[in-house]
């Protein structure tokens, strides 16, 4: 094959997932390396290069046919400059000229971006987004995170601070702690582990009973599936915890359409695969706080590229960035 | 003089604002014109073409300084096609061709955008915004309007609804009817209206004294400005509204901020005169619920254009058009 071929890389604190993707968004080829965070990461852009290496060999692939790398990194990233603010997991220092050491690395022309913004690409360009140019992606795992498209264009904020949707506070007196030093935010609740966390407030209660309440006192635990799969059944503890988790969920996405009336708002995550019994909680209390023509125009979907939402929306980086 | 002049036009129910505007955003010449409504609308652009026209001859203009005309409309627009798609009080029918109708009557290039984005524009292009690129206006008037700018933009929205701050839900359950047909909006509680509405609930309670209650007992009304200039004299029930107002805007303007991060959100129109008093605790309670990274760098501002920031906008958007 002779095609030209983006690099798409979703950096993770564990795992690096890479793919090469055609200019039209396909998925040729894909493939993980573990994270290596030692030595202050300086391996991780030569071991992402010398991986590249291996496969394009491998696949009898030419390097003449990559046209870029874009990459996915989890942390506040300033676009222009290809810095990444600050990483947590990943061993750099803050302020890591990011690009910089990618382009050394592999001799491509790099783009880099926060993780949740390219997942939000991802989805605009491949996935539930449908090539909407107005799109707010909302994920809903351990943590919510957030990413928000304008005009076609992720938008990164003063700070790269856009898209916090997660901390947008939802119980504003006697919330519970957030990891972000704030109490009562979304991600309280509508986490995989806040929704854990409101289930067992819930099932600690006095004279609690049913199926979620069994599960936990036999197993001495409990999965934000574990709840949705007691709602199916009808367990009214955890339809009540479903009924609070919609609620704030349904209320905040009314909030973010009724400032930007998107034309999707796009939910993935793991707690997204929930479907319908959360989907219809949340959409019931959106229409109810959307403004009318809002409620009439900003459609919620699923995410539907699963984990390859990140690899297309960093190659998509690449692909824009070609197009100017 | 011959320098090129763009025509900036803000267009209200009852009157029409035209400006000569530089390109580097000086206001030339400004005048207003009633608005007529009668015979469908059919008059306005022909009686601001004409009004154009005198002017140009009164100044000794040539036609051919004038480079364009920006017109700020009252309803949702739809930028790409210069329709605006309803309009309550002008007479046109739905979905009236405004940027065509004014293109015909006075031979210039035209724009047209809803006039609460056009404030917002003139804020970011010679307002408090100060050239931010990304940046959140919300107008404390009658009502309370929003211009949402990211990227140098107007974020539109999928339906021409995006900047409906004011119907951001604030008291979701049992709070006061909105004019758009919901309950506890923002607008409810922050607007002019709202913030005279909860000063009569307050008077109204058993055994309500002082400043407040007894310019309501005395003159059967207040207005805003009564609850500020009260609270600033240390009245216990004004204080009381104003911690309230201060609360919900303060909250919301947080829930923004943490969605787009912008650098500055600019508070204009009638209330936002009110200053500090308003101010500081809008900013503390802004404080309490932004994630911290947005906290330190969205900045609150209070509007600096007035009534020019419309005819200001309006040029803007002719003046973007040509650079592109």
């Amino acid at each position: 094959m002779s095609e030209q071929l983006i690099v798409g890389v979703d950096l993770g604190g564990t795992t690096t997932k890479i793919a090469f993707i055609t200019m039209d968004g396909a998925i040729s080829y894909k493939w993980e390396i573990p994270t290596d965070n030692s030595n202050e990461g300086q391996n991780i852009t030569f071991n992402l290069a010398k991986s590249i290496d291996e496969k394009i060999h491998e696949l009898n692939i030419h390097k003449d046919q990559l046209i870029g790398i874009g990459m996915g990194a989890p942390g506040p990233v300033d676009y222009e400059s290809g810095i990444i603010l600050n990483v947590v997991n990943l061993g750099w220092k803050d302020n890591y000229p990011l690009k910089k050491s990618l382009e050394e690395a592999t001799f491509l022309t790099a783009a880099i971006e926060n993780d949740a913004n390219c997942a939000a690409l991802g989805e605009m360009w491949q996935g539930a987004g449908n090539g909407a140019k107005d799109l707010v992606c909302v994920t809903l795992g351990t943590g919510v995170g957030g990413g928000v498209i304008a005009n076609g264009n992720i938008i990164q904020g003063a700070n790269g601070a856009a898209g916090e949707i997660g901390h947008i506070t939802v119980i504003p007196f006697g919330g519970a702690p957030c990891n972000c030093g704030k109490t009562g935010c979304l991600e309280t609740v509508a986490s995989a582990t806040g929704i854990v966390r409101l289930a067992r407030e819930e099932v600690s209660k006095s004279g609690s009973q049913g199926e979620l309440a069994e599960k936990l006192h036999t197993s001495g635990k409990i999965t934000a599936k574990d709840v949705f799969d007691a709602a199916r059944n009808g367990d009214p503890l955890a339809v009540k915890v479903l009924e609070e988790v919609s609620f704030h969920l349904g209320f905040t996405l009314a909030s973010i359409a009724n400032t930007l009336n998107p034309e999707k708002i796009v939910l993935g995550g793991g707690v997204s695969k929930a479907g319908d019994i959360l989907l219809n909680g949340v959409q019931e209390n959106f229409e109810r706080f959307a403004f009318s023509s809002v409620k009439n125009s900003t459609k919620i979907a699923v995410a539907t590229l699963g984990n390859d939402a990140g690899v297309l929306g960093a190659a998509w980086l690449i692909k824009n960035k070609l197009n100017k």
